[in-house]
């Protein structure tokens, strides 16, 4: 008794025609669209010998009790950026409810291992700033002296916003508690890149999530008039910075899977007249591998030292965030190539660029692993975001798949009845 | 009797105590302290034989009639950027008036020329963004119907602080009867650029001012998401406004005095995980040489078209404001450079990069000059600008000779008494 993919689709159409408007997705974390979504997802459980809880940082868990209570969770997120597509978190927490659904149908309501089905609170990070809020909650990874005073753009604290919605900042720890018999985890996400489209193939086996070095780089020079400064006097603070704009191509093209973005640059004084004097940008480093991923960033630390020399001006850099790169479970990786070769003959090997919830899951010592279903376009977090129907339908069979040879995993580890 | 460099000088102290506060001269056009300003200078005019008036420009005029109608003009402004320095314009008008008092005392107030002093109103433009406002009156180049509606931050526009002045805006052409008889038009500056105080002089001969390109232009690429988007699918908008911003200076370095500036880059969606998508960036393209000029654009533009193509990103120009390149009259730089000469030696001849309102005079068919006075460490249109005293000293009388050249050049082609 196959999970059905014309039911996971459905399910998305539907949610989508509840909370997206001409703009796209509007179920933004705490917010009464999100609640909707949740109620009406809610709502899809009855019937089902299911339980149903918000943990103490709003994670939504459903669990179908097994024979033993070591559980496999499916899982990902409800939310959505503003103006989001109709595929990103949902499709992993519907393709999830679906197989849940399947299993308990296969088991009678009794499979070997509890199944879980969770959906995260707050994946997006869109309104606070600050992403994977509720699986670094459960993560342990969650620092809320540094998070509470965060405000969304009407000035509301994410700590007001956690309280309306029923949560107590100070308790959200307690979501750790969630962890126990946990053993193992599977995410179905869209690849939001254009790698798979690319290589004509619908499927990928994700081997991690990148490492992010994430800096903001300001560059000194000298303001002056455009037109009685000659060239040759010039300390042009903008000069400086195209330089390493530039190189980072370079520093990221040692490396197959390595990526390098200058995304922000600001000019000051800023005007068409006026030598720039300051230049203010923002570097993105991402990669698999953790020395790589230390390479780039001296790289790129020493080409700003070497551009600054070169334009007579100086370079300061200041730490935005960072985190390791996570590699998921090497026969959970396994598995997963095996499911995704059974339905779509073959099984390339993606690591993640952006991060996902599955990352803090794993940074928590549980077996992990992610499959990736190809993006139109490479485009996500907008509403032409899109997939076609046929891989869809592909994704739900072979998460169908790796979650029956996950369940024979976890058997060969425990032979069911031996607790 | 020559004119007396100290009590111009003195003049300039006095000026400053009275209209620049901690963070530098506030003599904003048409607001009270340049109201202040205006009505100081009118008090010196006590006890000379000299009319003054106001144009239809609000253009200030003090004439002492002589012998012939036909007039030498000395003149700047007053008026200055917000925290602006203590000389920019104000050192022209003053040391303008103490030429003009030396003259009177010379011919007991009755020269062979008329001698008149010009107060141009609103130089800067810093308020409304319209630069060269009195003089560009005077000169019939200015544009009523695109700069009636400018407004300054507080939302005033231009109109009605121009009629708060007493100046009606439908009336400011008839500034250009004031064109009438004038023969000679001279203006000392402070240079606002590096270059006399790197080659160890103090003054100038002003050979015209540079043409201006100025346009803002637009690379257009694609958004993407900085973790999903390997390097070689990226349609970076900001790698080909890089390229372009380091081009330029290969573009300019092929003429000697030749500048181009990219003064502003701005980044959509601007934010650290993501490509640029959109990248706007300002030009501004400077030469004496309408020639150089307009070639350099041409570079400019095949440059962008080029590294818009590498990037598979489309670019886009807009022109700002141009304007052509604005040489002086050749017997008045002879004759500034033999005033300069005889003062400090040596006399190097530059092109101005800034405008002054001795380009509109110019432009209007009147046989114009300008002398620079070397500016420490370059900076101008800030509360640091400045100028040694001897160097202001030289300056003054290296003017005195030069208006003293141009009466007597003005002689010899109409012999005093001919009309």
């Amino acid at each position: 008794m196959p999970a059905d993919p014309s039911k996971v689709i459905a399910n998305l159409q539907e949610l989508r025609a509840l909370t997206a408007d001409e703009a796209g997705a509007q179920r933004l974390a705490f917010t009464p669209t999100w609640s909707k979504a949740r109620e009406w997802f809610a709502g899809k459980l009855a019937g089902l010998p299911v339980k149903h809880h918000l943990d103490a940082a709003g994670n939504s868990w459903v669990t179908l009790p097994g024979a033993s209570p070591h559980s496999l969770v499916l899982g990902s997120h409800l939310d959505s950026v503003p103006n989001g597509g109709w595929l990103d978190g949902c499709l992993g927490v519907l393709c999830g409810f679906e197989i849940l659904r399947a299993l308990s149908a296969q088991y009678n309501g009794h499979p070997p291992f509890t199944i879980k089905l969770v959906d995260w609170a707050d994946e997006e990070g869109a309104r606070f700033g600050r992403s994977l809020f509720g699986s670094s909650a459960f993560a342990g990874t969650h620092t809320i002296a540094a998070d509470r005073v965060r405000t969304d753009r009407d000035g509301i604290t994410l700590e007001q916003a956690l309280h309306d919605s029923g949560i107590d900042i100070d308790k959200i720890g307690d979501a750790a508690t969630e962890r126990e018999n946990i053993a193992a985890y599977l995410e179905l996400h869209i690849e939001q890149g254009p790698v798979l489209e690319r290589l004509g193939q619908p499927l990928a086996v994700v081997l991690g999530t990148k490492g992010v070095e994430r800096h903001a780089i300001t560059f000194h020079g000298q303001e002056a008039h455009s037109g009685s400064t000659p060239m040759a006097d010039r300390r042009d603070a903008l000069a400086a910075a195209a330089k390493l704009a530039l190189e980072l191509r370079s520093i990221a093209g040692k490396h197959p899977d390595a990526v390098c973005t200058m995304g922000s640059v600001k000019t000051f004084p800023g005007i068409v007249t006026a030598v720039v004097g300051r230049c203010e940008v923002t570097l993105d480093q991402r990669d698999l591998d953790a020395t790589v991923l230390a390479t780039m960033l001296r790289e790129a630390q020493e080409a700003s030292q070497r551009f600054a020399a070169e334009e007579h001006c100086t370079v300061e850099w200041s730490k935005i965030w960072s985190i390791e790169p996570v590699p998921f479970h090497p026969e959970l990786i396994e598995l997963c190539e095996q499911a995704v070769r059974e339905t779509a003959s073959t099984a390339p090997r993606l690591p993640s660029g952006p991060l996902h919830d599955a990352a803090e899951v794993s940074r928590a010592g549980i077996p992990t692993v992610m499959m990736f279903v190809q993006s139109l376009r490479g485009i996500s977090h907008n509403k032409i975001e899109d997939t076609s129907l046929e891989h869809l339908a592909l994704a739900v069979t072979a998460m169908d798949h790796l979650s029956a040879k996950v369940l024979n995993w976890l058997g060969s580890k425990e032979p069911v009845g031996s607790k």
